[in-house]
């Protein structure tokens, strides 16, 4: 298949990569180096030091001879992506390019706005250039968790039938998210779903939980070859900074009383659910949206979880609670349903002792990189 | 009270401007004449020229002594916004500053580019000037019925009380609209309540069906404070679309079968419904939502009803229906409450025959200058 990644340099854009070349597809990965630069400038670099995207496509091709194609730039410029489309005539396309970062998302007006036009012009073009270059291309969102918040019903998968006052219909579940990174999703959703309906596009949207992990078929190879791997407060996930707080000696920050639940998975399992989305893509205008984690776990149980497991390895791990920096319900209901992937085969991995341990061993390897500066929260959602 | 309105220029913007100086506000207008120009590049012209807006004031201050001041810019443009809310600071802000135009947003790339950037920025751009300086103002913001499409549920004020499997929650009304325009309005919507919950602003959300009419108590005093009146395929809104063919003497054009039905009311209820709105502002953090018509038809019903009314006076109107060029349900359920409004206090003014013979008869006066080629569709909602 011709296989198009949009944001192929990011966490997740990049194993993707590797993972669809693996399998013999021919891959086109796209970036614009966004999120590295952001990075930077908020001082949130990775723990790992990230080739550019053309010499990690060097590298993964000496050690498998796979190639992976690269274009630099901005998938938020229409011409640039549409002349991409034209050309290499994607049956899948993986958009993962957008701003990832909450908290980056609630530093002040100019993050806020970066945020809100480049995740929405992208999608959008991303949606014009099927329609006017390849519309047959399945195209795989990646959507969020975050997108439903924390109701106080169960989560259906992407959709609800509601009956009121005697009547039924069906629509989109209700969206209502806790920043506006999270938003800028519920938009991209709706956007999605009037194109979709409108114009007969085939889309799976994944609504996906945090991931954690760096190790992956293919990024074993080399440590070159690792996804960028953040531990800070912007561009870190919760339990990949726990790792990192925990080899460095400094107590896991867990955000209020760390009762805030979401569902997780690790990275080989996004790999996977992408691949059997990819391998079967839904009918020309339907939206199909997934789910996408394997267990739920509040903060403070992931914390228990990462002190568990360095204890077995001799690390002294202390749990902090600090002030909660978001606006987010820290006691709340949550039971997401989990159904479409495993219908399509997902095998999950599961977050064991070992699995712990694995990726603190990794990470120990690196201590001398952590900069403990980068861990506590540098952006409150409050202005007082 | 310090009065903003943003869109001053428009249809509705220019009458809420007048109707607020009348009752002694001050009054700012601000307005980039977007409107204007997109209706000169395709060739949608209103009825009847428009003096620009610095005349117009001095026109309406000419006859009343009352005063509008006005700024020409872009509210896309948050630099110029800003330091608007910052030098003016706003009690209240009547947001009308969006590309207005479902035909429009679907011609092409380009218009559907701009009419996203321009009402998701405009919006974003209008919260944070709050955010930053004008916390406690007001905002009326202009949503619109057809956010909510046609679902087959009985359409609520704005949210939903969902029950699912025994639990409860509230939410916003599911959406889900029929153009790229009023899906940019859903946008908005789930834009504003994420900054209305996350920092305590205040707003009024008006989903508004479309408005017929001209004249009210300040656009009588001369033709010269008329609203702008278009009667083409783009801007033109149904009912005066149905008027203007009538006096022109082409068949009314009904798309499909005619019963796609809509909340329809008379401009001088949309006058009183924002004033109303502004007389009693919702608590900060509150988004208080009212749906803004005040009867539903049918469009083949409003086809009859403006036949009727044509005979009345010796027209002799002929109906013809015509390939839908909109993707949408002609046939459906629709069952909208409207009840936030007239517990405010809104005194309905219906659609009667005599409106529609008053409204008939101006029109006459200005049959000169119609133009039939502006009248059947020229954008057609599908691809092939």
């Amino acid at each position: 298949m011709q296989v198009l990644i949009l944001g192929g340099d990011g966490y997740l854009g990049w194993p993707t990569a590797m993972h669809f070349a693996a399998a013999g597809h021919n891959v086109l990965a796209v970036d614009n180096y966004a999120r590295r630069n952001l990075a930077r400038a908020t001082r949130s670099e990775p723990l790992i030091d990230n080739p550019n995207l053309h010499d990690r496509c060097e590298l993964y091709r000496a050690q498998t001879n796979h190639g992976i194609e690269v274009r630099i730039g901005d998938c938020a410029d229409y011409r640039f992506l549409a002349a991409i489309a034209a050309e290499f005539q994607p049956q899948v396309i993986v958009h993962y390019a957008e701003q990832p970062s909450a908290p980056y998302s609630m530093i002040d007006f100019e993050a806020a706005r970066f945020t809100l036009n480049n995740n929405l012009n992208t999608t959008f073009n991303v949606l014009w250039a099927m329609l006017e270059h390849a519309p047959d291309c399945h195209l795989i969102k990646l959507g969020t968790m975050g997108e439903y918040g924390t109701p106080n019903i169960d989560i259906e998968e992407g959709w609800l039938e509601i009956e009121h006052r005697g009547r039924k219909d069906k629509f989109l579940f209700p969206r209502q998210a806790g920043s506006l990174y999270h938003t800028t999703k519920v938009l991209d959703t709706d956007l999605i779903w009037f194109y979709v309906r409108t114009y007969g596009l085939r889309v799976t949207d994944l609504m996906q939980g945090p991931v954690y992990g760096l190790i992956t078929d293919q990024s074993r190879l080399d440590p070159g070859l690792y996804p960028n791997f953040h531990y800070d407060d912007i561009f870190g996930t919760v339990l990949n900074r726990f790792l990192v707080q925990a080899v460095a000696g400094v107590p896991l920050t867990v955000y209020g009383e760390g009762g805030q639940t979401r569902g997780y998975l690790n990275l080989i399992d996004t790999l996977q659910c992408i691949e059997l989305a990819a391998s079967s893509p839904p009918g020309k205008g339907e939206l199909r949206i997934f789910n996408q984690f394997t267990e739920t776990f509040s903060v403070l149980e992931l914390a228990d979880r990462v002190k568990d497991a360095g204890r077995d390895i001799g690390l002294d791990v202390a749990i902090k609670r600090i002030d909660n920096p978001r606006k987010e319900m820290e006691q709340h209901y949550y039971n997401p349903s989990f159904t479409g992937l495993k219908q399509l085969g997902l095998k999950s991995h599961l977050l064991t002792e070992d699995v712990l341990v694995g990726m603190l061993s990794e990470i120990m390897r690196h201590k001398d990189k952590v900069d403990i500066r980068k861990i506590m929260p540098r952006v409150a959602w409050r202005q007082n």
